[in-house]
């Protein structure tokens, strides 16, 4: 018996997160049940896709990831089921689980249409009770990935801008989205640098032409309430403030321009 | 051994909810404990009775629903125990289990009053911790529901509008809640319908004197940003906006009028 | 196989605690992980260590407390693992554990140093993933305390004003924080009367100089919205307003002066 992990934009003050516990634990009641977010803004598929794309390499063998942001439910978008390094991912088709797919080579992808590992009745409103929770529960029960569907080699795609290096070397990116903390996290990964470490020591940071100054090892590298920049812990470039939060004090956030020259 | 699943309005922020899933694991380690929810707003035993109602269905038999919205903690409110389609309820009696209560026969309601079940020392202030923690886990563990104290047939109850039909078969009814999405979530269930299937096509419904059009069957029926009407996934009628919020949009919220006709 | 509770400012809308939760899933398949909380405000060390000491001691022995509010990541502060009570708590040496270690005896403190413990590779800005949770994980499946690194006796201390006692036996004291409900708690433990319960039961409390009555039993000892004292269930002063908010209706919080005389 694996574990299924949730990811959803359901928040906490309501019943739905509650609704598909229980419809998995009918299922499947000795499966562990782990929350990494149910935090997500709502409708917004690509903040649940970075969340998916960052968390799930850090989990064992078998794991099935349920990601629930379904704007589309009830419209004609399918439900996908892939594995994907040994582990599963259930989620509607709408670029959700598009990062991974193409981070990784897919090992199968399946179309969700075998009505056997769905609930009875499917509402128009709750895939998430009624298809994906279900289809989780029988995978992390050892259910056959081919059962529940036929393979299908298309899905919706999330397109994310690049960062792009020019003929002075300059990187140009842009900041992806803003965490907890305030940090401001880019498109931008550690392996875009193609000039030498030397070059790389020279290199400062400017976000929306600002100079945050040079790639930093850590926070307390700079004093508290000081900005800088850092490879973060998923290997992209970020801009924060020690002991502080980034988007506040250099008053901007998602889409600023971030430059490395 | 089952699970434990806990509805609360104690929040994420304090040791409020470490302290009761500790006491649980302690008296019964193989446990499983479900959050459903700790976001309840404080104090607001009728929006708990409407998630504890929406979710517990979908748990299997045994499963211990833990419910503490307990403003009149200390008082001389009961705490009860209840058995309800094979599953049970353990709440104050202010309410919170009422709306259970009235959906389902009661299968056998007791009185909390047995001190052996209970944590050494009582309180005034957190009888979730000192009482109905520790009866939870009990009952987990497999304790005989008649242990805990006498049966009785007496409990608080929550008052809910229903909805009316006039003699046009026009049915009125109001606003319960605005869920997280923004939607407005109503006290007009799908079988309140009297008239038939050719008269309910051509019914349109009125949120505050304004038209939302007929009843739709899923979000994707009406273009992004435009309100409409659905069966929600717990079969009430449900004020929506496609991808945004109904709340916002139509700028009310609970206690608004519903009118379909 | 023990249990592993979080403690965390990593918040719910992000990757951390997802990543955190899967390498201890990865190391202990078996585990079962306990959400405490992750909404300790952000880098507020005291804050989690409040928390920490009015939750840990509800657990049932070798529970491992994995506490990461670690604003100084990177650094050169330490990372401890402590025995108290028979269980364990995994922290950042800022001063986290330290409420913890001045109230019960410490059987063993060590200081984390043991690689294999940890991750292969570790990076500057998210030890909670790449040292705390593999230390943890690894605590939970049996690994002796003695393997993680050198004894300690010296530990980051949080300073927390005590309250004080006067020749006419007036407790002043003061408000370390406001609960998710509004509640003030003091500093102000039960066990600070040194006078009579005759003289107590006469004595009022002062809030910033206002009068809000004398030690009160239960919330319900005053009206809706009336502003009381009482022992929370902490066993420390607590200033609340019955079903209401005494932040907001005594129009102050954290620091506020508290006296009973």
């Amino acid at each position: 018996m694996s574990c299924i992990t949730l990811i959803t934009d359901f928040g906490t003050c309501d019943h739905y997160v509650g609704v598909m516990k229980g419809v998995i634990h009918s299922i499947a009641p000795d499966v562990k049940v782990i929350d990494i977010t149910h935090d997500i803004p709502a409708h917004n598929v690509l903040h649940a896709a970075f969340v998916l794309r960052q968390a799930w390499t850090w989990y064992p063998p078998d794991t099935v990831h349920l990601a629930v942001v379904d704007p589309g439910v009830g419209s004609r978008r399918k439900i996908l089921v892939g594995r994907y390094g040994g582990q599963y991912v259930v989620a509607p088709d709408n670029g959700l689980i598009s990062l991974v797919h193409h981070e990784v080579p897919v090992e199968d992808l399946r179309v969700v249409e075998n009505a056997r590992f769905c609930l009875p009745t499917i509402s128009a409103t709750f895939h998430g009770r009624d298809v994906m929770a279900p289809v989780a529960a029988h995978l992390a029960k050892g259910q056959n990935l081919r059962d529940f569907g036929p393979a299908t080699d298309r899905l919706e795609v999330l397109q994310i801008e690049p960062c792009t290096t020019d003929a002075h070397l300059t990187i140009t990116g842009t900041v992806l989205y803003v965490d907890r903390f305030g940090n401001l996290v880019t498109n931008i990964h550690k392996h875009s640098w193609v000039r030498t470490q030397t070059q790389r020591a020279n290199a400062q940071v400017y976000v929306n032409g600002r100079c945050v100054g040079p790639i930093r090892s850590c926070y307390a590298d700079v004093a508290a309430g000081e900005p800088l920049a850092l490879i973060g812990s998923s290997d992209y470039l970020e801009i924060s403030v020690n002991q502080g939060r980034a988007v506040d004090v250099l008053a901007c956030g998602a889409s600023a321009t971030v430059e490395v020259k």
